[in-house]
């Protein structure tokens, strides 16, 4: 797999020990275990663990908060690597790093102190924007949280939460204020307040060993010094969250692709079918290389998303692209791995069909592909 | 849904009433229990009896051998039906329609005496022509039947064996000769045969309700008068029967499709974001209405080829074609199906999940659809 | 080429002698003359005329009006061949044949006394619906006409005319009443009548034969007598046209990607490549492989709408179905046509660039393939 | 259009200027021309010229030699801009580029000394390496050079030369051993030898300003001296100038693609159908949204190919991928820019026609496609 890191920007020698790094935690950590957690649908907490404390889980932050000082353009590629080990490993690794970017960006001297704990990984963070009715309609938010003396007092409930009753803290956007954008604020709760409260797990296609759930909010009291930003900034925190979720999401895809691309590839090597390996009939290589070519131009556009944003530059639009392109590809990519291993594909004693069924949720998290080309079209 | 019936042919009346049927036992006996059965990876056979006593497991076979004497036109829209209710259980019809097919074709008065039984579905059939190596190289069989007095003795292990362990019949095709397609024989044989051995269930992405398994054949002994046929006829049998195979699989895919389509318009309909329905989205609307034309294309291809079948005139391309053109159409329709209720398409509340997992089995089953383009382009 | 009409309807074999007659007469007159027609953009009047005494001019009208009875599936293979050999001239036969609808619909006892002429092929038709403003929303057209005595007095510029210029009569879709389709009529013009001024033809980028052209009305005065229904069901009937327009296309487009894979496959059954003809290779074969599947598709959908519509039951949403699938395929498989031939296909000594030049169109006329989508998710 | 050049490489600012200088250049010399030479069919050698004298037909070569010491990663960029306003132009230029690389890395001291006047403009460079029956076999050629004392005794016929008839210098492919890869040589020819015989133009689709042709060598008579490399290097060097030849194509169809889009983007705006902006309809901006994404996809994966060349790292295969990515991309979004237009988008009124018949060369250029897909099969 050729890596598209440039040579020579500075630190590009710690950024290929990293990946070397990565690479090596990957094989060691988690490709041993992902089929036996995916199967019994748990979350695996101490391998996070174990990656927050080799330095993976506070990446694009800086050193001086305890975080790795990593491009983007690098921590990216660590997604990749992970993704195409462990896709809801590589998932909570971007969930988490997302949880932490609004104390990071916004959060005071205060909320700052936390910084380290979580960089380092010892709290794991999750992140609460969407409601069973909201989906893509962020802005239209119903949860609420009343302001009554030091605390706001939340009650609602949020949907689709990774790490839900797994998380040590969660960024609560909830409505202080009126309707629309403008009365949305953000709060960060620890996970042990009362009245927060996790549902059952949803039971999903994929990604099981990264659970889902609603949580329920019945009047959880969260102190008023757990604001992030000013009241009315919830809105935009997400917004800009969502971008840098996005790349991630579109890392993800890349390694899943990849991933399901080198084991298709491995598989047709060694089958024979009229006497012949099938890697040798033009019809199955044209297929492999379109799926090469799709996987490298989704990891092209994701780093170059990357360093736009790296260079303090716009990289929204550019971020929505990469997120429809990677994705939609994954989804290719992993449904066609499964045809290059016919009945083989189908049955779960090859990972296969783990990914397809894994490629169609990033279709849809981070803002569906729909979304994201409403996003891309405002920018024509 | 526009029934491309033409409403004029001789019988017409007859077709429609039984399509009335099919719909009001699929409701009434399918749809309320599919999704239990899945969860269970359990094998209706009760249901499939239903069936036939409703006469459907003999649609396309003369009224004389206990057969409804139906177009094939018609019997791939009772197909359709089913498979938009519970897809295991139409390809269950299908390919116990096929294990017909040889006794039927090509077995003497004799044999010929078992069709009221099998065609009514008293006896179930299945269908033993792959093998753990073979797959789409059907002629390279290795399994052997070794002539010994009045017996075959079969030796060897066939795999992807819909209704291994369910059925009461096997067709086996093993070799009897040389290599090549000129060596293999059919033989049909009784499941309780000693040393007919059904392995365990594979572990599939999907038709749970529907297993398939690996046959070991230890020297089982089956009566020199079960040979189906002449010697060395097996390939051409498999070969013919493949041809009607494909067309119930294309038939299984129209219907399963217009079920993914249906539920995620129906969901679209009472979904709304950002205060209207999602089905007013044109963007939402043009991937239906895609999927809608893909859905009506498969069917009138499909019809199509069985009015070729009817009219006693060469199909068999058209079939692969139909069979290649639905299931690619399918496997589209059900990604995007999952796509149009976004996280709710993902989990297990909602059918529309297991349809995109169902749908990917019939890419592969009856020759991968790269079998397909293969037979399809020596007719250039 | 795979015929798909059923063997047994009434009437079937004078079909079959209608579509032979067709080939060889397409063989005998059009094919020798497309190419260089084109290159002149010259509209072959002779040829259609040699067309309309073969009888191919109003074949789906009843005998009693000089038309020749056929059902509409027979009606569009023909038209299917015309286009394989010149697509100009089967759109020249598909827009003739519409503009003969009005009339033979709408039409009182003395503007039917004129069918004789018009699907005998002696006066040649043109429909004047779009206009420079309007495109897809016909209902907001702005020609006007005024009821002054016996007279309508036409003013305003229709745009997009095929046979602008070449007719001998005009169907005029204009405003007598008030805004919207409720203020639309329809008015048989004489191709000579003062004041109808056909402008300079568009320089298109294909279907040069069959130039189109705008038409102004510069207070051009029709007899009243000449109003086709009643005033104010303008709109109903250009929209009733249109879906048997819709079907035409499909078939013109079936037409011209068949013709665009023969000539393919010709080419690489004889081109050699790396000492194989290049139809040994398996990635060329699969593109064509589904090339003819698409073909195929297309061809049986259009058929299928064609039996709804000669059943008399409503074909309006598969007639767009048919003419969305139609057109997209024909666009692919004309694209796909000249890479077969490489730089060969590039050039205009073979017909294949002309093919993918002819393909756009069909996706833009008769409703763009966005409007055929809009009509198609109206049915859902 | 956002760029993607990172902001802080030495000499960023030398490109930032460079690509405004093109982009000025662009609009002045390019814009206003291309239409009426293209209609023509003339080569604008004029507008060459001024491009050299502006010193762009050098760019990626060293200063030393007269070049401007640009990466590919710039020089890209710059062809993407002038393709966006001329493909033929670009085309050009990337042609005279690829013409001086066999003279740069492989000539003797004496052979470069000619650098300067080529790298400059003054001396228009082409490449004869394909032949009338080779196409995409070049390993196969059949043109022959037999040394006869001082000099190389050329023979045989050249086919798709791109320049030819206006070319000074020709790099001439040429059998001077025995059968296969290392019986090729690599004669530096000038145009004016006796025996170099351009043949008349081809009629092309499109592309139509930069005429090709084939070329007849009638015993031309080539000094020894003009031997690029050794004999038998031809092979190589033919191969090494295709992988630089592919990114150039890819940056044209990045270009050529860009330009589409604005341009229905723009038209999109203007025009209204029932009474809004078609640009408001969701089913066009998701179509334009993908046109976008596609576009900078194949951007990011065309410049990410040139950096790996830029830093000396192997890029072949990714220079396939960008080939075969960003021209399928160009005709997939040219085809649709006509569509957003509609019936406008046919006529050459617009210049959305013109691009769609310039796409389709771009996928057949520098090898096929397909010859790209086995290219990336083998990297496998």
């Amino acid at each position: 797999m050729e890596r598209l890191l440039p040579t020579d920007f500075p630190g590009a020698d710690t950024a290929y020990d990293l990946l070397d790094l990565t690479r090596e935690l990957a094989d060691r950590e988690l490709a041993p275990r992902v089929a036996d957690f995916e199967e019994r649908g748990q979350f695996p907490r101490a391998v996070i663990r174990t990656l927050g404390r080799a330095g993976l889980l506070g990446l694009p932050y800086p050193e001086e908060h305890g975080g790795a000082g990593q491009p983007y353009e690098v921590y990216l590629q660590v997604l990749e690597i992970l993704a195409s080990r462990w896709l809801a490993v590589a998932e909570a690794v971007s969930v988490h790093t997302l949880s932490c970017f609004p104390v990071y960006a916004y959060g005071g001297e205060q909320l700052r102190k936390l910084l380290p704990d979580m960089l380092g990984g010892e709290l794991l963070g999750a992140y609460c924007l969407s409601e069973p009715q909201g989906g893509s309609d962020a802005a239209s938010l119903a949860t609420k949280a009343t302001h009554e003396g030091e605390e706001y007092v939340v009650t609602g409930t949020k949907a689709w939460i990774t790490h839900a009753g797994q998380a040590d803290f969660y960024n609560i956007f909830c409505r202080t204020g009126g309707p629309g954008p403008a009365g949305i604020s953000c709060l960060l709760a620890d996970a042990a307040t009362p009245g927060i409260v996790p549902q059952a797990a949803e039971r999903t296609m994929g990604l099981r060993s990264s659970p889902v759930a609603q949580i329920a909010f019945d009047g959880a009291r969260i102190p008023a010094d757990r604001l992030v930003g000013a009241e009315g900034e919830g809105f935009k925190i997400a917004m800009q969250a969502l971008d840098s979720g996005r790349l991630g999401i579109a890392a993800c895809a890349v390694g899943l692709a990849q991933a399901a691309l080198d084991y298709a590839v491995g598989y047709a090597r060694e089958r024979e079918q009229f006497g012949r390996s099938i890697l040798e009939y033009q019809g199955l290589r044209f297929m492999l290389a379109d799926a090469a070519t799709g996987i490298s131009a989704a990891r092209a556009l994701t780093l170059a998303a990357a360093r736009l944003r790296d260079a303090g530059r716009p990289y929204s639009i550019e971020a929505a692209k990469a997120k429809l392109f990677a994705t939609d590809m994954a989804m290719r990519v992993t449904t066609d791995a499964v045809q290059v291993l016919g009945g083989y594909g189908y049955v779960t004693d090859h990972p296969v069909e783990r990914y397809m069924r894994e490629a169609k949720v990033l279709q849809i998290v981070e803002g569906t592909n729909q979304i994201q080309r409403l996003v891309i079209s405002r920018g024509l």
